[in-house]
């Protein structure tokens, strides 16, 4: 197993960051360092045209310590990236050929498919829009099949678009009229906007305003990855910014302080792309630039570099990474789903939310084996399954905090507030358990189980190559709450014993 | 590296349990599976002499499962040992012959020596006594400078004294005075009882009385581990349970269910010792004799086998399973002493908490970059620090909360309520916070700080190998935490350049 590191250093108009990137190819990747600056290097370009002297010091500091960074933590591999600002700058060749880093400035093509590389590989859109807003520049590429087919950028960063429309204290609405008709006027040339399919937005003002409007709504914030953020919720936070001085909205939980200032310009933004698209609703990733640059460099075999199925691909990174006992885990997924292919509703997302639960449940063993149910839940929460909504996360969470003991509950996930949601737990949760409890052993002894609904109650027949009295006497102690999930009497026999044992496994002490 | 695995299979007069650990030699171990089941083998063994026939067919199905379960896994080091009540049983041999694993029999000098390398490799006990109650015995063990002077065993364990004095219910006074004064007599033959010294805690009745202690006196429950049980406490609850049926004391917060029966003796069992040894508070542990005969395999070659020291090797053990960037993280636990050494409190233990959290402050890492603060807290709560009490570890996880971001706090670990815990926080978060801006760029560029007291200000000279500029502005940054901590205004200088670069580490581009 050889473990790899890529160091992505994104030199941006307002923020430059290093984001170490590990991983070991076919089995999981994570996100294992990181360092921010608010540099703002493109600080007055809107009105000069170049990078000014304070700025580029700063730049040239920051590229200086993130070339120690990687010398001193040996990561060989390099990719130092320049976007809007530099790439428009009219002496950025004296920044280049003084950073301590190679950098490779982006034509805008190059950084439009990065962020759409980002958005498609870290969230359900297939067919739509991707938006990308950064500090200089805002890119929208079209989505067909998960393929990019267009891809327009245009200099609405929301430094630039401040600087030009906003530098004055208090914002008039004239001026936000303005932005909005520059914006709007760019946005008419697009043939593809307004025909339909899904948004998702990239980018550090996106992420804030998904966190602020989470707040906002009184939801748990593990995480803003695959939050829809509604039109009208976004409508109401820029009318609330209006009113408010760069400071205060620096103070709104979600934004970060040393964006407001610029939170105002970046929400009008992502306001007139949702005017001219006509969508209700966007859906948010944490994935920007940087994994764009890395989910290249990871699927370098694949063109485009795309994950199969992006939800799958991050349970099975995640159960990957944090790895305990693959053939046990699986062996409860195949049998939590067969019992629910019998027993549930046939909802294609509750056997996913289902399977993954499954195959994430033992992974909390890696912090400590007490409690581990309840730290599966923990990392989930935590690391966070790209694909899924907030709420789908918080659902594979809880049926993981369920899967061996405590009366299975939304607790503060309700606030989601999809009806049914409490049933649902409780049906995953219970055949969840059950499958654990038949895996008891973990060594796959139970080969099938075969479900027969008598009404009143439901037999499980188990077919096994040796004796499971144990796994039987082991699954029923779940009978309550299978009963309050199905409202039938479980029952649990065990089939004729097939002549042949399965001959991967001895059988002999 | 080798990760070597050992399955521990106990089986006790109560329940049995397989206990799997995993380690990697000279670097760290976890509990990495468990699986328990209340077997109660010893069940009418007082009155009969013989194992019956119900729980004889019970453990062995439940050692059945066990085998099953290290064979499916993969395991090939079995230490399966058996305690009192089938040492004591006259048909142990039937039940030897039938198990499916090789079963060693414990005599009671070593039932009783696996339990003191339990608590003397778990807690800070160097002189004293371990106590170690089970369900069929109860063993003590006279310590002198960490090593065993003298051992004795008497069948006084949980299960028995319930069946031998408390089985009627209700539980009058003459029965509970009659067990106490059972056991008052055998312990008052015993020389070097209520010489002094400090008590440890070992087994099931320990950590459930632990447990429903702290949550009587409102403290934060991460887990029992070092707690000090205080006489007085333990007396308040045994009036308690003589009020209450078996189901009822189940119910008390921290006992579980399927003790319910056997915690009233046990609990006098205890008392009784304390009171004959004049101890006022017990250190309880987690540890049992499943980890002592862990240790006695992982310290092998050393004679008796001990930690040199139980709260570094804790601290280490952590550090080396999470482990992200050892340099780093012991060059910020240098830079960081330093400065406590010439501003702190001189305080030997609070230096010990220092070091410790500057050891563990980036192990959040490993579940997600992002928080990893938090993480890190998480972590040290939930995995525990052995040789520290609660109030310690919540010290240590809180530096680590607070060693990048946020106002130092005590939160809910106030509830420990020892004085002046708020000030040691926060001087231990503030030394912390600067020596990790100091090595910001990870590369160990300040090769020391000099610390230079004037009255009103503080200044810092960094000695370094190359240009730290960027370590002296980043560590500015947290002026107002070391101010709040030391009333002190923070300068930070450069002592003039060494002519000579370290040679370890290369300065090109």
């Amino acid at each position: 197993v050889t473990t790899q590191r890529l160091a992505v250093v994104d030199l941006g108009s307002n923020s430059f960051r290093l984001v170490v990137f590990t991983w070991v190819d076919d089995s999981w990747f994570r996100l294992s360092d990181e360092i921010h600056e608010v540099v703002r290097i493109g600080e007055g370009l809107e009105e000069t045209g170049v990078l000014a002297k304070a700025p580029m010091e700063r730049a040239l500091e920051t590229v200086d310590l993130y070339a120690h960074f990687c010398r001193a933590t040996g990561i060989d591999e390099v990719e130092a990236v320049a976007t809007s600002a530099i790439r428009d700058a009219t002496n950025r060749d004296e920044f280049l050929e003084r950073a301590a880093l190679d950098v490779r400035v982006l034509a805008t093509e190059e950084e439009a498919f990065y962020g759409y590389l980002a958005a498609v590989n870290s969230t359900t859109l297939s067919n739509g829009v991707a938006l990308d807003i950064g500090g200089g520049s805002m890119q929208l590429t079209l989505v067909k099949d998960r393929e990019a087919r267009d891809m327009r950028s245009w200099p609405f960063g929301a430094v630039r678009m401040t600087e030009r429309f906003l530098s004055r204290e208090p914002v008039k609405p004239k001026h936000m009229k303005a932005l909005r008709e520059h914006i709007g006027a760019a946005l008419g040339d697009v043939p593809w906007l307004g025909k339909g399919g899904a948004l998702a937005g990239v980018g550090g003002t996106v992420r804030n305003l998904g966190t602020a409007a989470m707040l906002r709504e009184e939801l748990p914030t593990f995480g803003v990855q695959g939050f829809p953020l509604r039109r009208k919720v976004l409508d109401d936070m820029i009318e609330d910014f209006a009113e408010m001085s760069p400071a205060e909205r620096g103070q709104v939980r979600g934004i970060k302080p040393e964006r407001g200032d610029l939170i105002l310009a970046g929400a009008l933004v992502v306001q007139a792309v949702m005017e001219a698209g006509g969508f209700d609703s966007m859906e948010v990733t944490e994935a920007g630039l940087r994994e764009g640059v890395f989910f290249s460099r990871l699927l370098k075999h694949r063109d485009p570099p795309l994950f199969n199925d992006v939800r799958r691909a991050s349970v099975r990174n995640l159960a990957a990474e944090y790895d305990q006992d693959s053939a046990h885990t699986a062996h409860v997924a195949e049998l939590a789903l067969t019992m629910w292919d019998a027993l549930g509703t046939g909802d294609p997302v509750e056997r996913e939310l289902l399977w993954a639960a499954a195959m994430l449940h033992d992974i909390g063993m890696s912090i400590d084996y007490d409690d581990h149910h309840k730290h599966s839940r923990y990392l989930i929460l935590n690391a966070g399954l790209p694909g899924f909504s907030p709420r789908e996360t918080a659902l594979i969470g809880q049926m993981t905090r369920f899967h061996r003991k405590g009366n299975p509950r939304l607790g503060p996930f309700a606030a989601f507030g999809l009806d049914g949601d409490e049933e649902l737990l409780t049906r995953c949760s219970a055949v969840l358990r059950v499958a654990e409890q038949l895996e008891r052993s973990r060594d796959q002894a139970v080969d099938r189980v075969d479900v027969r609904i008598d009404d009143g109650r439901v037999e499980l027949r188990l077919e096994a190559h040796e004796d499971v009295s144990i796994a039987r006497w082991a699954a029923m102690s779940e009978a309550d709450v299978f009963k309050q999930a199905f409202g039938r009497e479980l029952e649990i026999s065990e089939a004729p014993r097939s002549p042949k044992a399965r001959p991967s496994r001895a059988r002999a002490r």
